[in-house]
């Protein structure tokens, strides 16, 4: 076998072996296999596709390109999620101490923020004293004591998805679907859960712009987990508008304290209503979609989600009184209102762009070396399907570099107005499970 | 500009601008574009394709990667001629002396064995002293005083190529029209001719298996070289079976010697007339291509042709006393005849594997730091269209190499024979140049 030969075949758009692509993965861990051969294959692979077959070979070989996370210690059923990325999305933050509150072991490896969307690492580090970097024994401690612990992607597992993406990044082969679905399954098989829950975004502030895409993802990504018998689910989730109303850092966090205590925005708590009861579901503590809504609900009502959500935060050396009394997250120098100059209903926003908005505040990285500053981002004032008039908030940019208000008139166009009503967008579009015995896809579609 | 930029917009295969490729082939130079971005973008070239008017950029920009010769010191027409490469491929040797015994100055820079081909530069190393490695100032010399010079590619014309022609070569990217085309005809163009004659060779024992393949890439080289003002023209031949009866170096070198002293095959005669009277006519020495080939065999009955391989040979440090009596070159330790154990007329010829056959004998590298022997390689006895009796010698092999015996049974099968009476084969298919007025190719059949 030679990689040469390998390549060539993929060329032809024929079928690798599975020894093929093992072989492969096996070079790109060692170096023996040069990067300009690994990209020339990854070139070949976006353009003439994998077959299912393949896709789970590359998948498997990923996985066990490192070591494997065993959580078998933890009891109890453990649960992942995992979101492709958006603008506001402060999910995990918000639903792990919800579902964690009603039983389920949530062990999760969280990424920075990537392009225009944000990232969980760097949300949870807007609050002080707050580690990520934990080690396997501890991350297990801490899953079994507080029934939740998020962490930074361990060095160990999955090397070849590291290797790999940093090539891609590089040499536009990153909107491949089996090299995306392998990449993100493999690095989530290998971190040991029972149950994963996708939520994969499509729109104009997610990687994927067409629903189709989403789906097909979706249901690659689902195939994927059911073919090394884990229970994979995903929801298709719009991201034609940001999730919630906060983008940033600590303004995201705060959001997500505000949903434990009741007080969330209606479509980021429609959100974690949908996940949550289908990861509770998934770890059959409940039977019934209706009942896990309402234990779900319950949880924010008691105050147990929000205690579960302090435990953690303190178990990883958090400072607990930011989220006791989160007016003490500091406020950006600068804020800046940004006005309607016309009146209508809002029928579309610019997402990506709101989440480029967001990096050049201050909240995100352009290169991997830029600091974060925690308190910089935005807060809407209207949503889609909401009326505006002349004169009325659109949203607020909060930043700490001077002259960001010359970005008003750019941030005037990522709003369009309709002069007619706007209906309010579902978030949550479908749900996509896989029944393994009759071979099938079930969708679920939310009314 | 940048370089994902570029190889995104390849990848979705839309057609690159001018400055975009010369951002790339400069960043390959410079070194600044890494070696697994420019992979990509060759993989997404050879399978996306390219316009040809990304190939003539393609080809400008890598001709301008280096030094450009000037020949403008040599009085008369400069030509130069290009193999796409074959076995027993020795025409060179003895096309150039025949030419240049007639007024057109020929300054070729030749290249190395590829694979299961020969390479020029070896087959004149065969001879003992010869030098290749000359410098443009005693290059320009030596044309100028004796008519010719065969010399090895200088390492400052055309560096692109030769960086992406390596990397080509371990990312199984090689087989792409665009780049193939590209690099001959920037490497030809950097050497200053004003005629070029493409030799395109399609068959067994070719890297084109397929007529209209070798068709498809003549005519991009022809309409590159128009593109940039040079009269390129190019002939289809046939590499369905070895071109005349020697394969391996010193063995090419004495049958080209045999040529000129109008003892050679048919074959490779007819193709020396074909070639040479096509030069005559790009160098405009004859307006007529009976004439020119009329004057062509006179330079081998008068004995000029030979007299002009002398020169160079001898100008060029190569021991002349050989091309005066080739029994001198040393014969292999082993002969090993090939006889047939059937009866039957030659219907085909297995070419590439003879050419591998020579290469295991001795006579080609399978690493670039392998030795050559230049007494290795084969003789045919019989031909395409050879009437062939049970017992009758079908080919000798030569080797310094123990147990070449045992290659005898497949040796075998690389005959195929027939019971009915096969004709013999043309060389030369067609001839196919392009009418810069009427923008449209001209083909000529060879009957």
């Amino acid at each position: 076998m030679d990689i040469i030969g390998i390549i060539e075949k993929k060329k032809l758009g024929q079928e690798l072996t599975k020894e093929e692509i093992q072989y492969w993965i096996d070079g790109v861990v060692s170096e023996e296999i040069k990067d300009y051969q690994t990209t020339a294959l990854l070139m070949a692979i976006r353009l003439c596709g994998m077959t299912e077959k393949e896709t789970f070979a590359l998948t498997e070989a990923m996985m066990n390109s490192g070591e494997l996370m065993n959580l078998n210690k933890i009891p109890g059923v453990k649960c992942d999620k995992h979101s492709t990325g958006g603008v506001g999305d402060k999910t995990s933050l918000a639903l792990c101490p919800m579902i964690a509150a009603l039983g389920v072991k949530v062990a999760k490896m969280s990424g920075r923020g990537l392009g225009f969307t944000g990232g969980t690492l760097d949300k949870l580090e807007a609050i002080p004293g707050m580690r990520i970097e934990i080690n396997p024994h501890e991350f297990i401690d801490l899953v079994t004591k507080n029934g939740i612990a998020i962490i930074g992607q361990s060095k160990s597992i999955d090397p070849a998805d590291k290797k790999l993406y940093a090539l891609r990044d590089v040499t536009a082969t990153v909107d491949s679907m089996p090299l995306i679905a392998s990449s993100i399954m493999s690095k989530k098989l290998a971190s040991g859960c029972d149950c994963i829950l996708l939520d994969v975004k499509y729109g104009s502030g997610a990687f994927m712009h067409r629903k189709e895409d989403a789906e097909e993802l979706a249901k690659l990504m689902v195939k994927i987990g059911n073919n090394f018998n884990r229970d994979v689910r995903a929801e298709i989730t719009s991201m034609n508008q940001p999730l919630g109303l906060a983008i940033g850092n600590s303004l995201e966090v705060k959001e997500a304290i505000d949903t434990l205590n009741g007080k969330g925005p209606k479509d980021f708590v429609d959100l974690c209503l949908s996940s949550g009861a289908t990861m509770l579901l998934q770890a059959k503590i409940f039977d019934d979609r209706e009942k896990a809504v309402a234990a779900l609900k319950q949880t924010i009502t008691s105050g147990s989600a929000l205690r579960y959500l302090k435990n953690f935060i303190k178990a990883q050396g958090g400072d607990v009184s930011y989220i006791e009394n989160p007016a003490k997250f500091p406020t950006a120098m600068y804020k800046i209102p940004v006005k309607s100059l016309k009146s209508g209903y809002v029928s579309g926003i610019k997402t990506m762009e709101l989440g480029l908005l967001s990096m050049k505040l201050g909240a995100g990285r352009e290169t991997a070396e830029d600091l974060i500053d925690p308190s910089a981002g935005i807060i809407l004032n209207k949503k889609i399907g909401d009326q505006v008039n002349k004169g009325d908030l659109l949203l607020t940019m909060y930043s700490e570099r001077p002259n960001m208000q010359n970005l008003v008139s750019d941030v005037l166009n990522y709003f369009d107005l309709s002069d007619h009503p706007v209906p309010v967008p579902p978030v949550v579009e479908e749900r996509i499970s896989y029944n393994k015995k009759t071979k099938q896809f079930i969708y679920e579609k939310e009314n």
